[in-house]
């Protein structure tokens, strides 16, 4: 059992956090179980009324014909690329050079479905439609992520995403959509979920990012796609006999939530610009385009962390729990909005970024 | 939406049913959270305090160095035996033709970790020790499912499984239990989980069978094989953020359930034997060794279903839900007991199979 550094202690003990929707404990189940008569059919490997007509309303919100919920995106992407390089014939795909499947998984993609891997664009910027046009290789699917998490949840323009769609369908490669956090983007393409996913043949949305359910995922498509989908789902052990506890709190905060991502989109905006005043620190992106966004200050982390514990202590507010060695002298971590930032009085949080600039002078 | 066959909406009328812990619906998950504080924290990609004592936990009862929680059965074993056929360097596991992973996972040991297999012995019966031993081809794993649910649940004599891993040990073949039901077998085998399980080199229990509770499974075994399990567990999509929906209430009905298999291995033999009296009907194994047992009545489903619909009807206990026809004009279904049982009035029960008896001459 691991023990909290001095920053993550200090951290837990403030009365307000800045990122996300809160404490992170089980209370977020039985909040979404409160409401729901006991009496409510499980559902049985992937059948029954509850499971059904939430994929029904996801797929309907997604604008694709049907939507499959899975226990994980890990196991909902890898089955959507697996799906289509069988259906193209070619085992190769697409994706950014820090992608979730390249770095998080574990090389499950190569090591279960042997599809080899195009690394598009460099690890500092989107992939840029020109890469796109200039690909030699031939690959059975491109995946694109909105936003880009590992750069600060970066957005092309709506355009580009047209164009890339457009350039895809003409060669025959297949568009993925890895859309952990698409509803997040929505705000700022001012598009509905349907709009933008028409753009895509698969689409992944995870349900407890932006979201903040327990855990979970929605894969959508057409109809023989997901048929298919569900054949791996239990081929990787992923039709477990019930997975409500998932689809229930998935649904509940949807509900909740969806409706407040233009909100949390303006918070980061504002909370950017807090930080952004301070000498040594900078945003990424400078404004956001999202509700989430990576904070990067010049200090090395030995002299940084008693300084942000200092701060917690003082304020009673908690900015992270982390800090991360990005490079040499450098701290980051990601700051991503929820219903937690509108909770802190606007006076605490002004004096915070007060203070924070005067230490960090 | 699939609508419900007249033996089943029978079925859910009744106040009574015979087998399982009674009906399933999410106040299984209710029940199991009630008892538990709501500020504990949650499991983070299978770090925290409350799955790594419940691992710890199982570790213990199993008799193994570690053990790890995932979601499904289906994916742990199929991890347990690429471990091993890894390890070895051969890719071929021996199991029974009716193992779950020949019949009911989509061929994912095949289609994603490229293991071939050898169907031993034969459909209707247990494997033999006669049939390991004259086994000419060379294999990483020999997978044994106790009980051996596709045949009532059948049980081979300990000595049986001594002598099993014995010879496997001699020959350096990796011994994996499919203890899906291990509970279950420990009252006939009057073995703890631990003397049974030191006889293999890997275990699989699940906790929605004999325990009832949601859905997950342990995998449990040496320190280095426990830590191959985890990274295959995050390639296949199983490192879910929060598996804890599944292992707080898999610990809440162990605690409940796990002492009272005795009783309801007890109770399956008197079951069995009410069955037996009934002209035309039999039950395999003809004396139950765990909780479970298959039912056999020779008449053609479209004449029972009626006959068991009245029954139900008239005495207010649900025998079973479903009929498979197994043969020409012969019906079976599976019986596994578990707390509903016990709530039948004895006269309710004894009134039921006298006109069962009756309705069948």
């Amino acid at each position: 059992m691991s023990t909290l550094s001095p920053l993550a202690a200090a951290f837990r003990k403030t009365s307000y956090i800045v990122g996300g929707h809160g404490r992170k404990n089980i209370q977020i189940l039985k909040d979404a179980l409160d409401g729901i008569d006991g009496k409510l059919e499980n559902d049985m490997y992937g059948n029954g009324e509850s499971i059904e007509s939430f994929q029904a309303e996801m797929a309907a919100y997604l604008g694709k014909e049907k939507a499959v919920f899975f226990p994980s995106g890990t196991m909902a992407q890898q089955i959507a690329l697996r799906i289509w390089c069988d259906e193209k014939g070619i085992r190769k795909v697409a994706y950014h050079p820090l992608s979730h499947l390249e770095i998080h998984e574990e090389d499950g993609l190569k090591e279960l479905h042997h599809i080899e891997t195009v690394l598009l664009g460099e690890k500092n910027h989107l992939i840029r439609l020109s890469e796109i046009l200039e690909l030699r290789e031939e690959i059975a699917c491109l995946l694109i992520e909105l936003p880009q998490r590992e750069i600060g949840g970066e957005l092309p323009p709506f355009e580009e995403l047209v164009a890339i769609s457009e350039h895809c369908r003409a060669k025959g490669i297949k568009l993925h959509l890895d859309g952990a956090r698409l509803y997040e983007v929505l705000p700022y393409y001012q598009k509905s979920a349907a709009e933008l996913c028409a753009l895509f043949d698969s689409v992944y949305i995870s349900f407890y990012k932006g979201i903040g359910g327990v855990a979970g995922a929605i894969l959508a498509g057409d109809e023989a796609f997901t048929v298919k989908s569900k054949v791996w789902k239990r081929r990787h052990g992923g039709d477990l006999i019930s997975l409500y506890p998932y689809y229930l709190s998935a649904s509940y905060y949807f509900k909740q939530r969806e409706p407040k991502m233009g909100k949390y989109y303006e918070e980061a905006v504002e909370l950017a610009s807090l930080y952004n005043r301070c000498h040594l620190v900078t945003t990424l992106p400078r404004v956001p385009v999202t509700n989430m966004f990576h904070v990067h200050i010049a200090m090395p982390k030995e002299k940084l962390e008693p300084i942000l514990v200092g701060l917690y202590a003082e304020t009673d507010v908690g900015l992270i729990h982390y800090l991360r060695e990005s490079s040499e002298g450098v701290c980051s971590f990601e700051v991503s909005i929820g219903d937690a930032f509108a909770q802190i009085p606007k006076d605490k949080l002004k004096l915070t970024f007060e203070r924070l600039a005067a230490m960090l002078k």
